[in-house]
């Protein structure tokens, strides 16, 4: 058999063409365009679809399903996107939409979700049975796999690991909460932290790492570039951002106690420089580090492997792992 | 079919005759004199699991089996007590023990899991898959139910809400971490909250509500006395308390989005005076908060039911929801 995945992003609507292990055969993307009206976007997804099965010569009967991962909240269950902060989605039947236009059983689910069961089925965390997987991007995604499957509570909203707070009476968020660990622990926040610490610091060289030499221009590599060129200040915001990382790893690790904890988004590219140092902060922060790990196993924390392609992957793999 | 419980806790060895719907038929404690040995108490244990089935007049073929809800971080598969603060058990095979005592088959958990397998099958989460039991006593204890059983990692050391940190940098807790939400949410913690209250306002009437008058046999109460009594300084303790106490469920829901909140320990008996100022702060905190009601239902958050019986209940269904 073979699988269909779509990753809906505010950017491209990627669609791709999957085999029984997660692996992407075919792929193919169209720009989202996302100020359109929702109909127009499903009509896309659904010709986008028919295309790379035409493309890669498929009998619709060999294909066991198609999944959506889609930014917001779906109700997984019927098939609907309930609410997206960035699309023009509401209660949009996606499910029916694409049933009539490519005739395939369709599931949906949070894009986050999708990226952790991408990694489980195909990437970091294949071959475990549970694993929680989190994206430091713009926010802070999570997914949590228990017994292989997306784990997302009773109403589909679950597992949104980036708005627990860890700093009560803290930053402002997007939510409508103050301290969410996103506000810390996103590239977002790591940006923020390296243009105040490059204003509070006029003599570190956090400036001379940004594009054209501005700081406004800072990205979530400046501080870690300024760190490994020797800069003290880079090396501070560095530090100060990994404790900020390790203190919501050590409370998905009290809380789930998975086999894996997959750290993905554009920053895990720093790897070591940033798991190393990572996995000693979590490891003295975790419940029962009294305990000898011997007694007592300890999830470990892992690079992502898929990139981009998890959310495809694990979207694919939702009617499977239903 | 029977089923016995037992809950070890640091002050008593309670067991429980139990049947199906995990109502308790019989029950007998002795005290753990937890200075002993493991092997006095599980002696102990096992005797008094005896007295019982002979007090009831069961037959042993009756039975299925004895739970035990334990201090501490257990390993539930192989029926062994890993590590707890409280007694003198490490790495101690439990299951084995009471086999051998009594004959019969024995499962173990940690009490808060117990607990929160008690409320589930026969106490204020009956009749639903998914429900998180948060107990504010000494410390903050949770149980996670997912699929109508015990959530616990792959580790068995999972859920340990309490451990989870609402405020970087904060209070140092016993875990080794600073700003656990049980160093803010728990009775302990209040009673910490009501004495710096009562020191830093000293025209307030807390310390009246204090047994002898004497601010340092403040207790869980004292505060909320004090502001049913009309005590600006007390109700600011208390206002403040249940702000901590959102805080931690909130992320709860954000984590776990389960059918219901239960709230249990001795404070939950202030009942609506902490219930409703709690779920409106926890609807004003949770992700998703713009959506309606009716498209996205949110978990509502109640008070325990069976009190100090929810671990016996717990441990004696274990064999049963395993």
């Amino acid at each position: 058999m073979y699988y269909i995945g779509i990753d809906l992003g505010g950017t491209n609507i990627a669609v791709g063409v999957l085999d029984e292990k997660g692996s992407i055969l075919l792929k193919k993307s169209v720009p989202t365009l996302k100020e359109r009206e929702s109909s127009e976007i499903l009509n896309d997804m659904g010709t986008l679809v028919n295309e790379v099965i035409a493309e890669y010569k498929l009998d619709k009967k060999d294909i066991h399903s198609v999944g959506i991962g889609s930014p917001g909240i779906p109700n997984s269950k019927d098939g609907i996107l309930i609410y997206t902060n960035n699309l023009k989605f509401r209660n949009t039947d996606m499910r029916t939409a694409l049933k009539q236009s490519t005739g395939l059983d369709t599931y949906i689910d949070n894009d986050a979700n999708c990226a952790a069961l991408g990694e489980s089925v195909a990437g970091a965390a294949a071959g475990t049975a549970s694993s929680v997987t989190i994206t430091l991007g713009t926010g802070v995604g999570s997914g949590v796999i228990i017994d292989r499957k997306i784990y997302s509570g009773f109403n589909n909203a679950a597992s949104e690991m980036g708005h627990h707070t860890i700093k009560f009476d803290g930053v402002q968020c997007n939510c409508g909460r103050k301290g969410c660990w996103e506000q810390y622990a996103s590239a977002t926040a790591l940006i923020r932290q390296t243009i105040e610490a490059a204003k509070a610091n006029p003599h570190s060289t956090l400036i001379e790492h940004c594009k054209d030499g501005n700081i406004k221009k800072a990205s979530a590599r400046t501080a870690f570039n300024a760190a490994k060129a020797g800069d003290r200040t880079g090396q501070d915001v560095c530090d100060t951002y990994i404790q900020y990382v390790a203190e919501g790893i050590a409370n998905v690790v009290n809380i789930f106690q998975p086999e894996l904890v997959v750290i993905g988004g554009g920053i895990c590219n720093e790897g070591e420089t940033l798991l190393a140092p990572l996995r000693k902060l979590v490891s003295e922060r975790v419940y029962g580090s009294v305990v000898s790990e011997k007694d007592l196993p300890r999830p470990n924390i892992v690079k992502a492997k898929l990139g981009n392609d998890a959310g495809i992957v694990g979207a694919a793999m939702l009617g499977k792992y239903i």
